[in-house]
């Protein structure tokens, strides 16, 4: 069985990964790819646990350090009970969201340095990363006030105010530029249609479809 | 402001933490020393809720690299938020549990190796230790026996098996073997007034009490 590829969506608040991330599974359906989608954090039940503690209550109820250790501790259980062995099983696996969120919410906007993250995100996945990674771009006040609109109870960092939103985009930029290999940037301000043609072009190029 | 003292008490289930924990509380208060006495996982708001993440549930709820992962995110909030604050302000803390017990736990009988619990440690910690340790030994089938009369839902650990917890102690006289200074092992056999005495003559011996 040939191993699936893994491709993480990744981006600030209202940059539509989630509505991406089900039309890129419906695409690749069409193409005879077997998909799992899944997002962080959660994607197993116990991340979902880990979930809740993070994305609910005040802006300040933790600090990023504490934060970024509880990203890990859901995406270690996520890897291992869920994205390795889809791909193990041939899948092609959509994460919404990924590490690259990590380093730009706690590290870039939320000011733990790479010194930190990076050897913590060897310690928890050694070398697994995503075999792509689409990084959604778009200015934050057009995102914040999208993601506003949706009324759900996550909103404990969208509470973080504009500068924050501000240091996470270029943060995410920054890992693009850095990883060019692995990552690509989609302008998040085109309708709909046209991003998910851009991501699919940037699979078909990078990825190519199976045979 | 002279800094307080931090001690903390480590061992297996039913090895006598708790009630210790008490008892020493008492013990400084009568010598004029204010006390704060906290336990792990917990001891903030934010690390009581990861503590119902960990003890509670299925024993293969979580893998030992996500359970480690989740106590340093629990410790970095206890110990920024509350062990920090307290030691500056003059207070002698003792924890019910501290890092010894991600060591031994998640590391010696979860088979986590040193390798990466070590560097998790100080990414999270840096070089913040306890001034003083306390090992409370006992063989583990008297250990589970007294635990599992105390019939309450955090029985998760308790779940795992005599093997696991027999481990467990060995993980703890090896931790207090290779850090002399800073640990001492009491035979948490004794009748725990006898417990008290040795645990009160050491703290005498290693701290000495304030003038």
């Amino acid at each position: 069985m040939k191993p699936g590829r893994f491709i993480t969506l990744e981006g600030g608040e209202g940059t539509g990964k989630s509505t991406l991330a089900a039309e890129l599974e419906a695409a690749l359906v069409q193409r005879g790819i077997s998909v799992e989608r899944t997002r962080e954090p959660g994607g197993t039940p116990g991340a979902e646990g880990i979930r809740k503690l993070l994305v609910e209550g005040a802006a300040d109820r933790w600090q990023p350090m504490s934060e970024a250790l509880l990203l890990y501790a859901a995406r270690y259980d996520h890897v291992e009970r869920r994205i390795k062995p889809a791909l193990t099983a041939g899948k092609w696996v959509i994460s919404d969201r990924f590490f690259d969120s990590t380093t730009a919410y706690q590290g870039a906007a939320g000011g733990i340095d790479r010194a930190t993250l990076d050897p913590l995100r060897r310690l928890t996945l050694a070398d697994f990363a995503p075999d792509l990674t689409l990084v959604l771009d778009l200015d934050p006040e057009t995102g914040l006030r999208r993601a506003g609109s949706r009324g759900d109870n996550e909103q404990r960092f969208e509470g973080k105010g504009l500068t924050f939103h501000q240091r996470l985009r270029q943060g995410f930029l920054d890992i693009a530029s850095a990883e060019p290999e692995r990552c690509a940037v989609i302008d998040a301000g085109q309708p709909p249609a046209d991003v998910l043609d851009a991501a699919l072009g940037i699979i078909q190029q990078r990825l190519g479809w199976p045979q």
